[in-house]
């Protein structure tokens, strides 16, 4: 794969897979790929909560917006230019309030995989 | 390690190694820190450029200004909330011209190592 760039607007977002709420995340890079890495954009509307065991290591860049990340160990708030590490096997609430988050992740390895294995 | 949240206040920036350029890193995640990426903040001050082949898979966000990477294939150029993806092996052409920039990077492998290496 060559350098690339892109723009929220070459993601396609749907519902994040495994959940129900209003979450909608788009792949850019992937397995489909061949590099190591799932980059994408996701998009969380205001009033939103999922829990989930990380099955990969995931890095969330905060574009817009705000949410908030609970762990047994306590929560963290996270804003436009934040970044929340999310390792491997932690378990996680993501959470937004009213004004709902923009943001880019990036997975090690990749998402999809984990996912079905 | 557990989940983080860190803010560009949390990084200690310092000049890329291996070039004179006004271009600065800080680290927050990397080798030290058992997982298998390295993330942080950058700052390229406005008219700066910087030649390298990568030796990582390197994803870059762009949070503040703007950005050009160019390659043997062409130039693209990136401002907030847009995401580059530089696979290892590429050679680039990082520049900013009268804004600069800020960024969040991830990248796998570890970057220090690679260097290193």
């Amino acid at each position: 794969m060559k350098v690339q760039k892109f723009s929220l607007s070459d993601a396609k977002l749907e519902r994040s897979p495994g959940q129900d709420a209003d979450i909608f995340v788009g792949n850019l890079v992937d397995e489909r790929h061949g590099g190591p890495v799932t980059i994408g954009y996701g998009r969380y509307a205001p009033n939103q909560s999922l829990t989930e065991t990380m099955a990969v290591h995931d890095t969330m860049i905060i574009l817009q917006g705000r949410l908030s990340v609970s762990t047994a160990d306590g929560t963290v708030t996270a804003g436009p230019g934040d970044i929340v590490y999310m390792p491997k096997g932690e378990s996680v609430t993501i959470a937004t309030e009213g004004e709902g988050a923009l943001t880019a992740y990036v997975t090690y390895p990749h998402w999809a995989e984990a996912h079905e294995g």
